[in-house]
């Protein structure tokens, strides 16, 4: 998918909304665990009713590698079934050396055809570079998480002052054009800064809703000419409600979120 | 495994070494591509003859995933071909929020019982600490990697002159007992630093053979009182040929490395 595209998806639905399949099976509403495939049955409801609402699904691997091989068969179905129009984001947070990088991006672009992967900076260029080189897909590199560890190396400064998720924010986008950042929500003071020094790039914002962060002052902060946004939400909306109105409850709070955004968009003139 | 399990088994096998299963599809021998699983039939026929001069196997995981469900089904078979006492490492380099880490752990430790598995640090504390949480099992995390993008961040100095990958040595050791690091041999001149920061821990050393470190310096400036290295080599050993004389070869490079460790643990005086 191309930026105009993605920007125009945007425009379109009035969001820049990300839902998070962060599927748990301990955590899915008990009435479908009868079901063939419980993880796809809740994914294929929670996409029913947020897919007008939202412009990517960041399916988090983790939560589907847990399950062995059945996992990675409701994430095949998952995947299968967002449409196309729908930017996908594979939550991997993968990267190594270049012949390594290559496969993951391999099996992410080739064997499951995502549009994105989140990837690690720690091993450098040559762990990123390669999943730069197909056509329409998107290296998402971690920059600023919103986790508590966050804080262990990334605000590490060198003698300049300059922090590493800085220096990563820097470096990493002269590496190719199809780069996206990580930045977390918790932070959002910081996003001015990071706004100043990605000024093109969108940036992947997790951590609103659950983890609390204000939309607000994201988009006031974060908001670029094409948008430059995608803000991620998901406990918040996939476990809105743990009984049969699971679904019901899964709209409600994405649609509060798509009208925040709205508001947002509008205000910035942007639609 | 413990500490004293990988060490006695060191003494017995009188090696340190770590074989590589970077299983590439298109690499393997063409008279194996008829079998059913090509993937474990190369893998069976490498561990066949390694098996009694290696202490480690490390699949490399992105290999296996590229290939999708069946992928995964060769790694499977793979792992319980591996004789029980052989430490066995997912090559995953994983690392993520809390709840996520735990995923990852629950799926290599659980769902497939890998003894170990290497993790990314640049997401800090929450992103290492649940793969602490499993008896026996390790996490093996990257500090000093021997790929050239190696050098765009963690060669970063902070104010004090201290490099991003020592600050990651120093602090991680203190989360936890069953953490060893990667350190890479193309970097040999540094192991003697490493191993004064990070005395007790075992240490991953891959790039010795095809990527060319030498391992007598490895042993060095690298061995510990229990050993504390796990020297890994994947292409110099699995791709020493590609005819039907594959296993042979194979064998014959794994056991030229387990004759210069034999050496250098006994000049070491720990066999």
């Amino acid at each position: 998918m191309t930026r105009e595209e993605l920007f125009q998806q945007i425009q379109k639905k009035r969001s820049f909304l990300c839902v998070g399949l962060d599927t748990d099976i301990r955590k899915i509403p008990t009435h479908l665990l009868d079901s063939e495939d419980p993880v796809f049955e809740f994914n294929k409801q929670i996409i029913d009713v947020t897919k007008d609402l939202c412009v990517a699904y960041k399916p988090n691997i983790a939560f589907y590698e847990s399950l062995g091989m059945k996992g990675w068969g409701s994430l095949r179905k998952t995947l299968d079934y967002i449409p196309k129009e729908i930017f996908t984001i594979a939550d991997a947070k993968r990267g190594d050396i270049g012949n390594t990088s290559s496969m993951y991006a391999r099996a992410f672009f080739e064997e499951m055809d995502f549009d994105s992967v989140t990837v690690a900076p720690y091993m450098g260029s040559d762990s990123i570079k390669p999943f730069l080189d197909f056509e329409g897909k998107w290296a998402i590199v971690l920059a600023l998480t919103s986790n508590a560890g966050g804080l262990d190396f990334q605000m590490t400064q060198d003698k300049n002052g300059r922090a590493l998720y800085e220096k990563v924010l820097s470096t990493v986008q002269s590496w190719g054009e199809n780069i996206m950042f990580v930045v977390g929500a918790t932070r959002a003071e910081m996003l001015r800064e990071v706004r100043s020094l990605a000024p093109e790039n969108f940036l992947l914002v997790p951590g609103v809703g659950a983890q609390g962060g204000s939309l607000e002052e994201v988009a006031e902060n974060g908001l670029n000419e094409c948008c430059g946004l995608l803000v991620n939400s998901s406990r918040g909306i996939i476990y809105a409600s743990s009984d049969e109105r699971f679904a019901d409850e899964a709209r409600r709070k994405a649609m509060e979120l798509q009208k925040q955004m709205e508001l947002q968009l509008v205000k910035k003139g942007l639609i």
